[in-house]
């Protein structure tokens, strides 16, 4: 499948849907996984499934020094509390990795703890709304986009390695700069969830459940489901482009407002179209 | 299937998505089906498929005397103008009914034209973000729950076969009052349909294509692909109520975008939070 050597032993920080998932794949491929999760529970199944062949709950506690690969597998605001645990204790991993949605604020983390010739920022675009080890499973990053990002001075050794494990799971990446890699997110990812959660929200104020909307309105809230404070570390460390994309969104309701009720058919077709020329 | 005695002859005027797929469960069911349709494509595609027995292109030239049923599937706006021209030609149906997405404009119009007595407005909530005959199959209405609206005065009859008729092709019809019915699909159906659209707009405006997106936000701008001239007429015809909806989005748009540019990590929480309830 793949003609990049692969790591002997990898060490996955977070054995949620993302990191259960990487540990599945890597476990397949005969990498030998150290699994580290503060849920014992996930732990406990990852061992039992085979899939880890050590875990812990503590990245400061973890047997890491044989891993020739650390993947951060958390959310953001716990992926720069590990950046910093890992510089103080040190490692000999020849790659440190993420899989943040944002990776400005890592980049940036990784590079001021001394870490940045050995960090390659990642984003698989793999993300669902469901969550957990439970929601694991081999094969999530088959053919998905997969953001790298690293900082000027990156060891060349530690690029082709994260090349070659998200090809080896079966990911494209592709390499971006960080701030454009936030930018682009906050319109194709970060808006349609905050967009998902709002609408939700405002529906559910307005004392209507999930269960009675029709399949077209299930397919646009499903987002709401994500996981709550994970999205809140992303929302509040993309604050300012987010913010960008969603006054966009608020300006297009207003206008659509306005030409609903001075009754502007023209408008109100313009609207519809421009979102179906999109979509097609 | 249904203790229902189902009417011999039904004609269905609109050979779409929800015509079409009414007219082949009907025919199935050994019902002899009248389609009428202004695309000539439609209607002979219908025709050899053997799902219709006799095609027309023009509601006013119809066959339409020896049917019991008429179905108007259509579009708001056509549907108000076939019921203007099966007022004035007449017809001896027992039962005429729609399916149009809302139901106080249709149902105010056919006890104006003097048809009140024979008339249940009905609305399927199968809709979905393809249209036409192509997209049009057997089953589309399986447990799918359908809105009747009735003005005071209608016959029992005519109420007891739009139950029948629409128990026999699988839906689970539910009697609603026009202006409740409006009201709660402004919430559940066209608030979706306008968020899913103005955001694909505002995301396609930023440069970005719908292939750029993940499986999350492919799933919450699905419905930016759906027919924009029916939808037109929906947002018009709803305009009031949808207008309210829509004014909830973009406050707590507003509101969200002021917690995260004075840094509210709490505010913004809550409001993933309260998605996140609302989905479980």
């Amino acid at each position: 499948v793949t003609g990049d050597a692969l790591p002997r032993t990898v060490a996955v920080l977070g054995l949620g849907l993302i990191g259960g998932s990487l540990a599945r794949d890597l476990a397949a491929l005969g990498v030998r996984v150290i699994g580290c999760d503060r849920d014992a529970g996930s732990t406990a199944a990852a061992l039992r499934e085979g899939v880890v062949q050590h875990a812990t709950h503590d990245v400061a506690a973890a047997q890491l020094d044989d891993a020739e690969v650390i993947i951060l597998a958390l959310p953001v605001t716990a992926t720069l509390e590990a950046l910093e645990t890992l510089a103080g204790r040190g490692t000999r991993a020849a790659l440190i990795t993420d899989v943040a949605s944002t990776k400005v604020s890592v980049t940036a983390a990784a590079t001021r703890l001394g870490l940045g010739s050995r960090f390659v920022g990642g984003h698989p675009l793999a993300g669902h709304h469901t969550s957990g080890w439970a929601a694991s499973r081999t094969g999530l990053f088959a053919a998905a986009r997969v953001y790298l990002c690293s900082a000027p001075g990156v060891d060349a050794g530690a690029l082709a390695l994260a090349h070659g494990v998200w090809r080896a799971v079966g990911g494209a990446p592709e390499l971006i700069d960080a701030a454009e890699h936030d930018g682009r997110l906050a319109w194709i990812s970060h808006l349609p969830q905050v967009t998902a959660s709002l609408l939700a929200a405002a529906i559910s104020e307005a004392g209507f459940s999930a269960g009675d909307l029709g399949p077209g309105g299930r397919d646009t809230t499903r987002l709401a489901g994500s996981a709550a404070e994970m999205w809140t570390d992303i929302a509040v460390d993309n604050a300012a482009e987010l913010g960008c994309a969603l006054g966009a969104v608020e300006a297009r309701i207003a206008a659509f407002r306005a030409a609903l009720s001075r009754g502007d058919r023209a408008a109100v077709r313009t609207a519809f179209e421009r979102a179906r020329a999109w979509s097609d």
